[in-house]
């Protein structure tokens, strides 16, 4: 019997959604044990002067919790 | 590189939606650092002999974690 | 055990959403017996020549079934 | 036969939801002709050190088009 | 006045989907307060070698938080 | 030709899921003709110390209309 | 302020959608008043020996209230 | 590289849905160049008397903006 | 205990909609034995010069599997 | 690298819904190999008479592809 | 108090998502003042000979509307 | 007159997601002719030990059937 949580965290980056999951994965990892996994439920992109200036990825993280 | 968090919370008025909006916001300011806005997901009345006795919201509070 | 019936109603207002929920309720208990509550489907507004002329909602109205 | 045609738009206020609404309604005048009513498809704010500065909705506006 | 969260937890159980949202409720009241209820979001099934090894449900587990 | 109804109801059960399907299937056969069949929309759980003490579903009941 | 209640109904026909839409239209004439009008939630067919024996619509309809 | 805009109209017809759409992307036509294609997002019908008067259609229509 | 498929197929007509989900299910009879029924899930049209060329139906066929 | 496919299946049982899951993975596996889990995506019922003759559920069958 | 407006946009490139993504709020800006940011509502690939010839992205672009 | 079939795969690839929709049209090509084009339904990450191990993506893949 496995009990798992699931939290949503939003992480940008400068460069591409790709880089932003990766930042999103590495800042969970360093708060949550056993991370299994991730749904990426959102990819919005902010602008100023007609520039992309931030990616970012809204990310449902699945970690299994200690019995 | 900003990471943060999305939570749900549900929060009551005896008033209003936007008094529970509110109540909610300022609950979550309690725990929570960085809150940076929410998104109203659901409104809901609950009722007891014909009057409406609590208006109630879902929020999905953003807040940012700190690195 | 208890049985609920859930009923769309649309209601409207001249001043306000929270208002046409009031009026919804409000005329839900006048045909409807053990009324719990109800969640807020849908916001409109109807206009006329560049104004509001009706706030609209349209409630799922959760009523109990007597045995 | 009636063409009309339905655009998005986001308005804010400082006080409330409701005033949002009539805020984005008003602008939505300014520009556009036959202005038949709108559809609220999202409620947010937006919050700063603790305290909500905007109520914000996004509107679907429907305008009749002239023949 | 009362705020209460919501928290996603997925819980597993080799039996069947009612035995896995016992788990999880069991589990969620180890570390939560005032377990409100749960609406059962997902249900899923893992297999093995043509067999049903894992009963899985995602539960969106509401719980009202201390004043 | 024929026409059918769509009611929804929510029913209750102490033990499990299932057994408030047949709840609700059974009241519904009380009071409506030629039930042919439910979607069942949600299943929910209310709690109490802990402890799991109802199970609901939400059903979307089809009942044909005599002409 | 006008209260209106919104019924979901399946209706059939053995030639089209749109004969469907007319037939549901027609039956809930006969047993409700103010009849303002329809969604149609759902399009489909039933078959039988490689042929379409059935065209079927789900309507919601709106129909206002008397005070 | 192709840019192309969506843009939602609404069209009725006195006679049924098809027409409506006819309609649709006859009046599109008249305004907008390189009209690809529209998604039928809606299918709604107004009554009076006992009478559809109208089939209205929501079409998201896309057309390719020149570079 | 019947056990049935459900696969999605688009089918297209030069006349309409109706047409072109009587195309899908005649062409699925051709390889799929024991259609049920089918429930509309997208319509579509392409445009091309300012006219409708095909009118698009996405279909979920359902058919049954022999034992 | 793997490639999966998923597939609808609707399968049936008179007992429970859990017991239609089962029936519907052991006829996936008479045909697929690989099966690795299957998403519930609808619970419904049949009736007749007042009873539930069939429980049936849509499930989404994943099953990995040989390379 | 501002009023942004929000508009769909599909836009297209020969070697990803991301560069689509590009691409759309480059023209965007060809054409809007304030442009303020983009959700990727979806991405889809058009294939020709087993090839992978365009991927497309549809953007809702929100711009702030000057007073 | 044209028929298409839609059909759901999922596939992976240990650099990004764009690489696994390649992947994923790839191996559609080597089983599947007149495929068309794709749309991304779903993007997940498995983990491992705080790292990515896979990106995936589920991908309703399009492909015309011969007459």
């Amino acid at each position: 019997m496995t009990i798992a949580r699931v939290t949503e965290i939003s992480s940008t980056s400068e460069t591409g959604f790709e880089d932003a999951v990766r930042n999103g994965i590495k800042r969970a990892n360093e708060t949550l044990r056993n991370v299994k996994g991730a749904w990426v439920k959102e990819h919005t992109v902010d602008c100023e002067n007609g520039n992309i200036t931030r990616y970012r990825v809204n990310l449902m993280v699945t970690f299994v919790l200690d019995d």
